[in-house]
């Protein structure tokens, strides 16, 4: 049975020694994060995670949701659990204060919710879509909207959902048909299907509030004709007590490689009852906000099961006796040495550490911006927040969900035949990370949203501030000859970006699918990159104060040693993905389309 | 529901064309392989394969084995199918024909199996076990046990198994503890528990034929005291008439991650007869036959996976239609343009293809080395086929069967969400093709067995044999100049590889770990580069044909484009993999075994 651990040490560093908080404490939010209430909210999340959630995630995984009548059950236990997450007020954690909210920084909440969905991926989607139907009521309804539907999203009542996709569409959402037929009164009736819908019948909650795209009859072809709106399972009357059953139901529930513990609906819509969130024909725009968010919270989903995977593959790695290591037995009195003197099984687990605690770092300090970016009483940073998560929001959900189900993979692989077996529980790690590299846009549409949007924009002024940036840390590595090993290759890996940006600056005007031929390899090449800039400043950081000793230097030898494999074994990838892009279009496009 | 169809002009082309193999016609087996009579054969093998095996993949996927009072029930239609394949003579193919063998070459049995586990590789482990069991008794059994066991594993109406592998050790087998007891007949009592079993107990035949690892009493502990024994489910009496039935039981079935089609077994063994395989505690080196053919078995295994999930998304990238071309729209009429218009899909498809053609190509280079080696009458040829086989093997079961599944899980992507639900039939490939990765020994292993046991042999013979290759072919190019497309990439390829390879003599002498950190990257950087060996000679032949127009001109033409594709896009992950090779095993290996 797999196991789970939250990483409470390395949020602290992060939190206290690479993000330095404690300098936003004049910002509304930050000002009630004070170091000692942050720490005590991460253990607290951390027994949740551990001692509620973990324990149900395989069970969910061998028992799934089951619809009957139109009810749909989730796996034993999660009804329990979720009533626990509410008691426990945690939906509440980042709301706004005006609906009831804790008004914490998403720099926390980013911790928080890789605990639970590392715990638990497919319960964490419950409150965590909730959240992206909090935010966009919240930052695109009516007023009248907010104060019927944002308190009992906010406790955790009631829970959210977001409706975009239909059988011919996804990524295309132009073509979406789901009709909403205005009634005189303000409401609109919705009729139409939905699929793919995560969460969209349980019974956790008395109430589901699902935010879906529709067509007002007579809108405009295309993207520019979408509505968004909210439409709730149960009306809420004006005391905020439940009226009628509306008008959606649970079709059917899909069959899916993973997440079996998430109800991913079919949603039928029959004159279902809804209200206009925000403009006619902008819903796009508003579902973006969810969406935005939402591809934050799937960057996260990768890094956690490459956590999950990664703990119980070293526990499994110190535990497995098999063979000798190359170097002569290392344990003499046992019949076989543990399979962690191998190298090959070190490179596996190396690989996700680097990535998790690499990637965990980038996470908070991405969302970080976006805090500054609302927050912050400077221009300036505001900008240069707004900027970073909006440059680096598809290289996350890309390059994180991609990378974190390679190291599931890996961790599965540290198991050898076990592995393979569902009771040990690595193939589910597999499994459920494998969505992340699909939902909220595919991956290969966070790298199209990279280079044929992200990287233009305003000039390409983000871009520019990410090389400052990177800039900045070499300048602050200089002189530091231990640091030379971090130093020359993110050195290096800028060049190549740098080098990879101006070969799309010159080229895919030219020819648009130039672009389209380097998007995947840039997102990576820009995840490497990101990444190593986080390990150089962790590496910084952990150089001065392993030097001074004491009980905690070994956790700042053991960040210099994984960033310096950071620097020597992951990040040589780079040069490929360089190689790639500047191919071009060419031999890619070449074949006829009948020739496959 | 997917669907599958045999690559039959490519099989052509790599037997008439690359390989050529009509110059072998003198040797025995060669004789029998004329030109219309193989392709014949490739024809019939396809029907099979698309028609009777194909259709029962998904239902074996959702069905899997049963286990009722010790009987294991296939999926349904499993038991026809294999009638099917019986009654056609299939796994007599390349057996012996004093045993009613037909003996054709194995270059030929390979595109058979491909086709079957392209197909169904579930369904395909059942014959394809029988066939190790075959040859581990060919090779190393009594004429007695040969004349009572093979006749009916080379109709099929009895199938074979390997049993090595026990709870507590399948990478180190000197672990093992099933004993044997001799009985003094010539027979001896096999007690113990095989784990992860294929194949080791289903309805399709009337007997199973296990070979079975088991230490003798008294024998050495260590690998040094296995022996391998033949222990039929049922006995045999002298005149070839089933027996008792022998102390050997399915205790029950894996429940696992994929190939839910093959009943993956634990078989206890309570005093079951069984007799003795070759010699005495060399046990260990009889099964390596086995082994080593198997693991070529399981190359092609990833290849299956690879080409089959690629053609399906081939079809779903030509159907689906979603957003418009980047260069804009391509087909008007349409709502919307096919994916396959999109680059970021192309790279998806093009990967595929460009790993499938040029791996089916390797695989059949290397089993004709396998042939010669044992039929060529020029002592150079064989002992160059015995080489190639030896040094090739690991590299075509680990680089295969990881690469191989990379396809499948891009595939996937292919589909989006659709590729998430089960009735797309596409997660099947990428959970069938994941074991590939780990059974047979993990890929781990046949990197240390590349880099440990295969470089040094015969002071570097082998490896030294492949450069010579290389330069030849590259010595073949010179001069065309529409060809440095592939010239200079597989030149810098091979100094890269070159490189990597004086790296370890030069270091891992110091520090074996040296060797096993860089083993993994080093056994992909050689089936990078063979694989651009066989892209160079394909280009080469096609490029001349090409050029003569005609109704095939557009099949060399596609060849161009893919080997061109393979150059640009596929190859140059070999730097980093040299990159990695050359930081050694110290930041690897630095951190305590307990700080993971």
């Amino acid at each position: 049975m797999p196991t789970y651990k939250a990483p409470l040490h390395d949020y602290r560093f992060i939190l206290h020694e690479l993000l330095e908080i404690g300098q936003y404490s004049e910002l509304p939010g930050f000002s009630d994060a004070q170091e000692d209430v942050v720490n005590a909210i991460l253990e607290e999340a951390a027994k949740l995670s551990e001692e509620v959630l973990q324990p149900l995630n395989q069970i969910g995984d061998e028992e799934g949701c089951t619809l009957e009548n139109g009810e749909v059950r989730t796996p034993k236990g999660f009804k329990e659990a979720y009533q626990t997450l509410v008691e426990g007020g945690w939906p509440a954690l980042t709301a706004d204060p005006n609906y009831g909210g804790q008004g914490l920084p998403n720099t926390l909440a980013v911790m928080f919710n890789e605990m639970v969905s590392s715990a638990n991926m497919a319960f964490g989607m419950y409150p965590g879509l909730s959240h992206g139907a909090y935010s966009a009521l919240i930052n695109h309804g009516a007023d009248e909207l907010k104060d019927r539907y944002l308190p009992k999203l906010v406790t955790g009542e009631w829970t959210g959902t977001m409706n975009l996709t239909e059988p011919h569409c996804g990524t295309d959402l132009g073509l979406l048909r789901t009709k909403a037929v205005p009634q005189g009164d303000g409401s609109y009736k919705i009729s139409g299907q939905k699929i793919f819908i995560s969460a969209g019948e349980h019974d956790l909650a008395e109430n589901i509030i699902h935010l879906v795209l529709a067509r007002i009859e007579g809108a405009p072809e295309g993207v520019g004709g979408i509505s968004l709106f909210v439409v709730p399972k149960f009306l809420v009357n004006d005391d905020g007590s439940l009226g009628a059953r509306n008008g959606v139901r649970c079709g059917s529930l899909e069959k899916k490689m993973g997440i079996h513990g998430n109800a991913t609906c079919v949603l039928n819509y029959d004159d279902a009852v809804g209200w206009l969130v925000g403009v006619e024909n902008k819903g796009l725009r508003a579902m973006f906000t969810m969406m935005n968010e939402a591809r934050l919270g799937v960057a996260l989903q990768g890094l956690s099961q490459s956590e999950a995977a990664y703990q119980n593959a070293a526990d499994y790695a110190r535990e497995r006796l098999q063979g000798r290591a190359l170097t002569g037995p290392k344990e003499e009195d046992k019949p076989a040495d543990p399979i962690i003197v191998h190298p090959d099984v070190r490179r596996m687990l190396m690989n996700a550490r680097a990535f998790n605690e690499g990637a965990r770092a980038l996470l908070a300090w991405t969302a970080l911006q976006g805090d500054l970016a609302h927050l912050s009483s400077d221009e300036k940073q505001r900008e240069f927040g707004e900027d970073m998560m909006s440059l680096l929001t598809p290289v996350l959900k890309g390059y994180f969900t991609d990378k974190g189900f390679a190291n599931a993979v890996e961790a599965q692989q540290v198991y050898g035949g076990h592995g393979y077996i569902d009771e040990w529980g690595m193939g589910q790690f597999v499994r459920d990370a494998r969505i992340a590299m699909i939902y909220e846009g595919a991956n290969g549409i966070q790298a199209l949203d990279l280079v044929g949007r992200k990287l233009a924009q305003n000039g390409g002024r983000a871009v520019f501030a990410f090389f400052k940036l990177v800039d900045e840390e070499l300048a602050a590595l200089e002189g530091q000859g231990d640091l030379g090993f971090a130093a020359a290759p993110l050195k290096e890996a800028k060049a190549q970006l740098e080098e990879a940006t101006s070969w799309f600056m010159e080229n895919a005007l030219k020819n648009f699918d130039h672009a389209g031929a380097g998007s995947s390899d840039y997102m990576h090449l820009f995840g490497l990159t990101a990444i190593a800039l986080m390990w150089a400043k962790m590496a910084r950081i952990s150089a001065a104060k392993a030097k001074t000793g004491g009980a905690e230097a070994e956790f700042y030898k053991n960040k210099l040693i994984t960033a310096r494999y950071y620097m020597e074994r992951v990040l040589p990838e780079t040069g490929a993905h360089l190689a790639r892009i500047k191919t071009g279009a060419d031999s890619m496009m070449a074949l006829a389309a009948d020739a496959f």
